[in-house]
């Protein structure tokens, strides 16, 4: 394993610090007022196409994305070399979006990149590779387990020249974005087909009619602007055209997108966890109780000390999938993948945790961002699937050779 | 020790019981959506007024007070007698608050009704205990850590035939409630005197000029009705008739409230926890996984019998800190409190945050009660002071035979 | 609920802690060199006779059974009255045993008493209940989950007057103790009858030819005088007469004996925790490391305050279980045992290692009684059955109801 | 970081794991039984020299030693070249000695070829490298905390030509070694000197006249063949030639030796949670429990999947600190060194913790390697320190910036 930074990497980690320093973290009081001020969660603030724009000058768009030849703005980074990035990006929630790595449309971006025609790509990827258009994938289902993919209803049906669709969606991040232009959806288009190739996705442009969002849902008391909408679909028609890949391939388009979102939730997750131990230390240092500062004391030394044993451990690993994806493919990294997934939000959500409890009652407030960062680090353990359901495909895995050996 | 329960606390429970599922648990959505429309969080839904009305009636009214002289329509429980009705309590954010017994209010009638003058009591405890008005207790303030009581900054002066108040406070729950009445505001009119004596407590009527709610402090992204404020005291002037028993005796009297403020958090923590532990159950059995309920996995199993005997021991503690504060006081009962105030909301964090991963996405969201219990436990390991500085105590008393030992 | 103390339980517990500190605490060091001199683990040390004979005299014999008609010298202490005289013989290794309470022999004088015909009575109980003699319990086997009851494969056939015992049964408890007089041994005399009537308990004398104990089992390095035994039984025969109640009632008669030894167990290891916690404290007292003592530390503070606070819960629920067993009967006390089963051994493990942690090396050593402690606990989450089996009990109960609202 | 394995690395690893799978694995019960035979655990057993004559042909030999111009057999490994062939070491308790690998002789031997005079290396450092003689080193002592290394209490006097040499020792492993030739023993010389510069160490031959081993500590019950040795000096004296560099550097080697002893430790101790996790996987496929294998419950499956994901995880950082210390030098490691040594040995307990479980109560016994497996791991949480002194450490350097910022 050789996860050697290499020097565009090392420069590209210094301009987007001098960029979180001088414009992102500065931004974020002044996008909190704007959306208070606005009083409309859902409204994009202002102060959010100004960083946009001097990501897109700075060189800092897109950086995500691995293929250099989807667009002339994308540069093809290894995840190896993105990596570190991804992680200084989850230092604020503002930096994604900012610099158009955010997930969903990241995933969404890479996926349209791989699979999507020449017209679907003129239409839909453009815009998004820009930062003029949003887009959201609907795939969660309220009725249904959807940690089981195959367990997904929406109807998909086969009807001429159009594909007419039928059913109910939620947790679609990105529906309620100001900017929406268009959901990937995926349904069921072969019932009877083999477990695995029942499913299909298609593009739904967001003004389709028969397109309703219902609500957003609030994630432990925040409204995102972005939002996680109820979906309704009902009697939904596109163009056959709008399928993406073929009938029948969307649960492989599925698979193929969950590896690298897995691992960029879980680089900036460490960004986040570094982050929080930022504000655990310095909170302890300034903070006097009972005639010492909090960091005196043997239990918060304690806390500290996991912190930073922690964040070591799942940076390493961290790298060794995206070390793994690079070389081996995203297949051969499944284990490794799996393995961040659990084990980054986990780590995280302890260190956040312990900087609330230094920060006293002021933690629980949006006067720091620990409060949000602690919401959503309890999502991590959900989002992408169960942590349960990657612990049992684990544990398969390692009980295989054990299996194959029993009469 | 002796727990059984009395007949009157027996037919007491049956009785409010019946009120939770005939009017408290149906009004929850409809409390919700009168919030949602109002479009202020801080208004004061007429359900909660119809609630109050009924529980009135139905005798279910200031169960918490422990002395029935204070008013005719307190049946003075003891702390056995109305632990399982405040667990029943804490089953539903609106129970508290409907039968008049919920936090800060609960504790500042008992407070009144023990150091208050007559004069004091026709003026402002009279008023909270049928319900017409609401209360503050302004102690937490935002420059020091008040886990160390005698932190506390703010200033209280004696000016004639007046005291000039001056600081800042934060975490005044009840600050925003559209009823709010009166504050009881701690402060150090003796900085010179012994460490226990710097503090005194004096009554603040919400409308006193120089009195400033400067903003509501969110929980974890909730904005609760009551609110949780930052509150300026500029210049403030009250009578010096105003103080609450005599100069000097701030710390006593905070002592005092604190005991049975943490009981009452704990024993309402039980019913919250029982309450996610039927979610999680319930929901585990409805839901199908990779071909069964998520019930039948060992994993979940696991939890759900963890759940059950965490429960009955933090009920069994909280019943022995219950009896000893009715027979030997609240003052010999301070491990018991201090050793219930811990264990209590870690047990019902862990719980929720099992109901939570069994939920999927929709326990993120308003859909289930499980999010705010989430945001609610996580502050009850700082409210009534950290756990830390519980843990503090606890170990100091431990010790002491063996430090005592020592040459 | 109501478990204050009888007065003879208080007069029995003054006694039996004097008992300890005068002859059993001192006689620890002497038991140990006994046995080292001896060269021979499974020796009887000499000083162990000495304190059964005091212990006898002073009235201290026969606590734990419930009976008082089984034997003169057993007073019939109810579960409540005997729980904190089981929690202070659980204090030493040698206290149960010296005052005929140690397990597995308790048990089996229970069992006899309840189930033994007046001739094996006289033959086999007496001598226990009188000290003379030890016996043992055989009903695990080696190649089988003896977690799940009916696994048991040892087969007991009827041959005219005679059954005959084939099978390898290990952890027999007491099996090379040198006073061994009977084995009570479970097999299966029906293997077509119903699942749960299919083993029946036979006694067979320890010198009946065709009984081999093979070897002793060590546990974690420790090698116990009773001995954990593994043993052959090859054409054993014993006469018909030998069996212990009916023929197929093997498994109600391992149901009857498993509650009252689970909640002894839990009981002693309330004592053992209280022991390790004072061990802990004056050690934390007493070392200095870096300019202080270890007690000074907040992390050592938040262990010790974190072993009282689950002390008194685990001293709570089993008190609650006792009380129940006590008014309502074994079997209505299932859900309490089993929590106290699971519950008791972790808090003590806990304990345990962070008594050894502030002891240093030397808490590996046997300079304290804390290295076999925790030796100890770690076999108690599996004796009685593992935890998890436990957990998968309570987990059925608490989701019974929800199953059966399901269609 | 660049931790792709060298040829030689990748070489070496196939030939010592021929080596374990040929030799060593069959030979553990053979060693078990002929230690049991003579009746003495500190009786060299033949089948060890059987082993090492093996070892040393195979040219696997002093594999540890980083420095290829100490001896003809040392190929001079780098750390990242050593630590997969320490992991395969730490497989068996047998594998380090019989490779010449064990501590604390390689620790004694790199100390010596760092630190020794040119007689001092013949004399003392020859045989050891040859594996004909044994070393101990004596630091630890029983009256003070010796996790603060200042508090070295024995006496080092100049006395002419001699050192004399009064205190006492403990948990000096190796002192019960039959072929002991020489302890490096620490001890204050210069008591009026600088905090750190007080402590010498002087190599003082097993048979000076003086030097007592007083008694075997065991471990959880375990007696080890190289034992642990309480060890009393009285009047030792040695010429100052056996002084080990200069007088007033004993702090200085110690933490010289200390670095790469822990991390010698956690490559080990990965090797060992690697064979439990390959233990508990196998039981688990083949036990049977209420119908079906161990391994289909989803608790026994998290078990396994955390495994996996936490052994990742260590190695990674064991291999990271190796990759340090390589390229810039132990001391500049010191921060992974000190997370490693606190993270290796919590993952492996857990992991050897969970395969006990599966294993019933024969995980207790002697029959599988995890009870002693246990008792090793937990002595691991204070060997060359306790964690709590680690963390101490690491949280003081984590916090520095932060006080540094303070005014």
């Amino acid at each position: 394993m050789n996860i050697e930074p290499t020097s565009r990497s090392l420069e590209l980690q210094e301009r987007l610090s001098a960029f979180m320093d001088e414009r992102v973290h500065p931004a974020e009081a002044v996008h909190a007022e704007q959306l208070r001020d606005s009083g409309d969660p859902h409204r994009h603030a202002p102060i959010m196409e100004e960083l946009k724009a001097e990501a897109r000058e700075r060189g800092l768009w897109n950086l995500f994305h691995p293929h250099a030849d989807a667009h002339p703005s994308v540069l093809g980074l290894s995840n190896v070399e993105y990596a570190p990035l991804a992680e200084i990006l989850g230092r604020s929630r503002l930096a994604p979006e900012a610099t158009n790595c955010n997930a969903p449309d990241s995933g969404n971006m890479e996926t349209l990149s791989m699979f999507a025609t020449d017209e679907q790509k003129e239409r839909f990827l453009e815009p998004l590779l820009t930062g003029e258009t949003r887009s959201a994938f609907a795939m969660t289902e309220p009725a249904v387990a959807s940690s089981d993919a195959t367990n997904v209803e929406m109807r998909i049906e086969r009807d001429g020249d159009e594909y007419l669709i039928n059913g109910r969606k939620w947790w679609t991040t990105g529906a309620l974005h100001p900017n929406l232009d268009v959901f990937i959806v995926m349904g069921k288009t072969d019932p009877h087909a083999d477990r695995h190739r029942q499913q299909s996705m298609v593009l739904v442009p967001a003004d389709t009619p028969g397109v309703r969002v219902l609500r957003n849902l609030p994630v432990f008391g925040y409204e995102h602007t972005e939002g996680h909408g109820e979906v309704l679909f009902e009697n939904v028609r596109v163009p056959v055209s709008n399928i993406l890949g073929e009938q029948g391939g969307g649960f492989a388009i599925a698979q193929a997108r969950l590896g690298p979102g897995r691992i960029h939730h879980a680089m900036r997750t460490i960004g986040l966890a570094e982050r929080a131990l930022e504000l655990l230390c310095r909170r302890a240092t300034e903070r006097v109780a009972f005639g010492k500062p909090l960091a005196a004391r043997a239990n918060v030394q304690d806390w500290i000390a996991n912190a930073r044993i922690e964040i070591e451990m799942i940076r390493l690993l961290t790298m060794k999938a995206a070390w793994l994806m690079d070389t081996v493919g995203n297949k051969q990294a499944k284990t490794e993948i799996a393995a961040i997934k659990v084990a980054a939000p986990a780590v995280a959500q302890r260190i956040v945790d312990n900087a609330i409890q230094v920060h006293g009652a002021a933690g629980f407030s949006d006067d720091f961002p620990l409060a949000e960062m602690y919401a959503h680090v309890r999502t991590m353990r959900m989002v992408d699937g169960p942590d349960e359901v990657h612990r049992m495909q684990l544990a398969r895995q390692e009980l295989a050779p054990y299996r194959a050996a029993r009469p």
